[in-house]
């Protein structure tokens, strides 16, 4: 049986694997816009012909769906285990912050490319359906926080939960690793400032 | 002497004038990606050839150039305000931010070109740097504030100026003004959570 070309993890010839091959995808998607890039363009990037970049993956739309996944496998996974976690829904809360802070300081440029995905492709429509489900899970912490008195009832629920996660969002539009902050460092900024706010309290 | 090309203001032939042309153009950079819309795109878009589209900008990246300017313009103008304000540098900081949303708001297309723009041109490159200007007046605010003792010293200033506006332009990825809240309730969400935290204070 002919191996298929819609499996991920198969290896590719000698000198390009598919891991490669998506690290420099990525970048180009990034750099020039998922839409304005050809296989034409990424093969020669890559400098390697288009039907090796095929030997990989089926279309260019599965190196999206392969790349954004990588983003979102590492959101849900963290809220996955904000689910078993005890305490007050405002801890877990700031817990699934701070983790997906670290996801996007780990796969930054998987996390770039997916909050740019706009929806015109079939990869592109069920990236944003993914992420239509991880920011549903944040608004039920916020609700639940709420209902516990430790969040302002005074903004709404949904409109704190996308607050909150535009503003870890917006570190890609920022934050580099390589000389910046640490993930630690960024997300005790991140939590500070979402949480308690940036005014110094009175008499402190 | 033949009218320049390159005069904004000029209006065009009967049925489609600058604004209009400019408003279809914005959307489908927004939808498309601006790299990825070439003129012929934008002339079918419009139902007008491309020489009708050539009587108005001398390029697409002049189109860019007059769509982004009306993002940043009105951010400088809210930015100049500022430095004419009297009172704490926090309070104007608040001011700034408030304003920033109603531009956001009112020009919300612009605005999200503007924040989508990745330097690969002339007028994508002047856009990044009026950007990079904008975020140093804003820096200077916070650590103006922060002298006055109005804003936490334990996060880098730099860093408080970049998640303050990154809350702000976050609002792009959401925020439809049909049917959403106003623009004051809007930035009413925004000042509470970011100057003062999305936790309830104890005892409240």
């Amino acid at each position: 049986m002919p191996p298929t070309r819609t499996t991920p993890a198969r290896r590719g010839r000698p000198g390009y694997d598919l891991e490669s091959l998506l690290s420099v995808a990525v970048k180009v998607f990034n750099e020039r816009g998922y839409e304005a890039t050809s296989m034409e363009d990424l093969s020669r990037k890559l400098g390697i012909t288009k039907s090796a970049i095929y030997h990989h993956v089926a279309s260019k739309d599965e190196l999206l769906r392969i790349a954004v996944d990588r983003a979102l496998d590492g959101l849900f996974e963290a809220a996955a285990e904000t689910t078993v976690m005890s305490g007050k829904a405002i801890d877990r809360l700031e817990f699934l912050v701070r983790r997906s802070v670290h996801v996007l300081v780990d796969r930054l440029p998987f996390v770039t490319l997916l909050l740019r995905v706009r929806g015109n492709t079939k990869a592109e429509r069920a990236a944003l359906a993914r992420r239509r489900e991880f920011d549903r899970l944040v608004t039920e912490l916020v609700l639940q926080a709420e209902a516990e008195g430790d969040i302002r009832p005074d903004v709404d629920p949904a409109v704190t939960a996308r607050l909150l996660f535009g503003l870890v969002n917006s570190l890609t539009e920022w934050y580099r690793p390589r000389g910046g902050m640490g993930a630690d460092a960024l997300a005790d900024a991140v939590c500070k400032i979402a949480f308690d706010g940036l005014r110094q309290p009175a008499g402190d």
